[in-house]
């Protein structure tokens, strides 16, 4: 039996972990906080040993040895240039053309694919989650920000240059809110955890009677989507509304997927999933109410099954993929 | 030598024509009314009648006898079901589940092929236009409504049940104008040249002093896209400031398309080429204000080459295309 090193590099933190090259067993998952605020060199130091931990980790369960591990897949936030490696611009971790798979590589003597963070979730579902089996899937992961994948005919499509996919970066109001990319109005810039925070804020200063002032201790600057998800699970009016709000924008930009990808499959997952049918409920109208009927018909839109693992367990399929492609 | 024929079905006209099966002439284009009046039936006998006459005319153009005719491609209003030629719903030809290809099949005693007309469109220009040789393509026809055709790595996407490339029907204003297809905020809604129109009469019912007062006789219900333009070249203020604002939406309706696409190059046909670079040049700096970097560097944003002559050309490329995926 063969094995793959997973790695999802976030802004916060970063995950590592294994699988057998058949994908029906994960080993040794483990995460720990990214420090960005660190060298480039220096971080990836620390995944290089995380992945040592994680190869010796799971040799001990398996019987295997080092050299039964084929390499390593690694997801970084884009935009990112896959052929060399190169992580191009990553604002979360202060980076530029930084050449991450040869830095990795160099530190682990393991082959090293890199691909964006949101693609390798999408595919993690795809291969053992929540999209098993479908043939076109769009995945959004909704955290701090939004990021998208794509997958056409059980294969991920990156476009003509590694950037195809930002879902988060489509403008769902031409003269909206202004998004961290530059933009105005982008789907993240309403429905990412910071963006459904700062709508709650706004609302509050409105209507000042809410469950937030309480769970909250009355710092509202503390606020997090989370709150609002959980002031609204106990029937708050201000949250209730701007969970509301937040199934109406997500639901515009799951609908124009739907119209533009026609898709088997939309997977949700991040920070979203959490607040479970209380947004997903609403949300699923609004796309039927925006969507062409075939493509509602054809589409389940679910929550993500691999919750925090998608992207390391996206990163080994991904790897897989491209050898299998290479070869 | 082998022969195609060609059929671009619309609401106003049908065109028919024909090509060798290497693309590299064109023969007996021809079009008519459609007069979507009459029965579905009687109009595929006045399809099949075109047919005929375009196949004789090729015939003495170049020697081929009728056995040398493989088939009939066909684009139509969508959505569609591919596998078995049905019109869905076309709302501008009255159609709820039409077997047009079996009808055109049995009219003609060819082999009849059915896609959507704008991802024929989009083929045409890939196959012999303005984004021959691209790998990843997306291709608008903005005219009474506005269609989309998406091909990834050289092959028309259709989704999972033939929807895909709905790009028209993608909400850029959540709570916008209300469009025909019973969404709020689709870019059809802002875009299309009804649209246009609709916008140009409001724009003159704030600020009454316009050329397009003089060009339309002073009826401001008989207001095209094209009078727009028209005044507009002419320094109009009012026409000036539509033609702004069309590029500014289908500015976003193009970032979008390259966040998500990726591609290496965006393709406007119909109406809109009209306009030249009155629009084109403000569409290419709203696009360049909204998309990411890499993905503005990676594609081309151009008119298509083939005018009216798209839908034939790619409906058979498509019927070509489909008779290869086939064999």
């Amino acid at each position: 039996m063969k094995y793959v090193v997973g790695v999802d590099l976030g802004g916060t933190k970063f995950a590592v972990g294994a699988m057998d090259a058949e994908g029906t067993h994960e080993f040794a998952f483990q995460s720990q906080l990214t420090r960005a605020e660190l060298s480039a060199d220096h971080i990836v130091e620390r995944i290089a040993k995380l992945v040592e931990t994680v190869i010796a980790q799971t040799c001990a369960e398996t019987g295997a040895t080092r050299a039964d591990f084929l390499g390593i897949g690694i997801g970084a936030p884009g935009p990112l240039r896959r052929a060399d490696g190169v992580v191009v611009v990553a604002p979360n971790l202060g980076w530029h053309d930084y050449p991450l798979a040869e830095q990795l590589s160099a530190a682990t003597r393991l082959n090293v694919i890199l691909d964006n963070d949101a693609n390798c979730a999408t595919l993690g579902e795809w291969w053992i989650g929540a999209a098993r089996g479908a043939n076109n899937v769009v995945g959004l992961t909704i955290g701090t920000g939004i990021g998208g994948g794509l997958i056409f005919g059980g294969r991920l499509y990156h476009g003509s240059s590694d950037v195809a996919g930002e879902i988060g970066h489509t403008t769902i109001e031409t003269a909206g809110r202004r998004c961290k990319c530059g933009n105005y109005g982008c789907l993240e810039a309403y429905a990412s955890g910071p963006a459904i925070a700062e709508r709650a804020r706004e609302a509050l200063e409105a209507d000042g009677e809410s469950l937030l002032h309480t769970i909250t201790g009355g710092d509202l600057a503390a606020i997090t989507a989370q709150h609002v998800y959980e002031a609204a699970q106990r029937g708050d009016d201000v949250a209730k509304e701007v969970v509301r709000d937040t199934a109406r924008y997500l639901g515009a930009g799951v609908a124009n997927m739907l119209n533009l990808f026609n898709p088997d499959v939309v997977v949700l997952a991040g920070s979203v999933t959490n607040a479970g049918e209380l947004l997903l409920a609403p949300l699923r109208a609004e796309v039927k109410k925006r969507a062409f009927r075939p493509a509602v018909d054809a589409a389940r839109i679910v929550p993500g099954d691999l919750g925090a693992r998608a992207g390391v367990v996206g990163a080994v399929a991904m790897f897989l993929a491209e050898q299998r492609a290479g070869a």
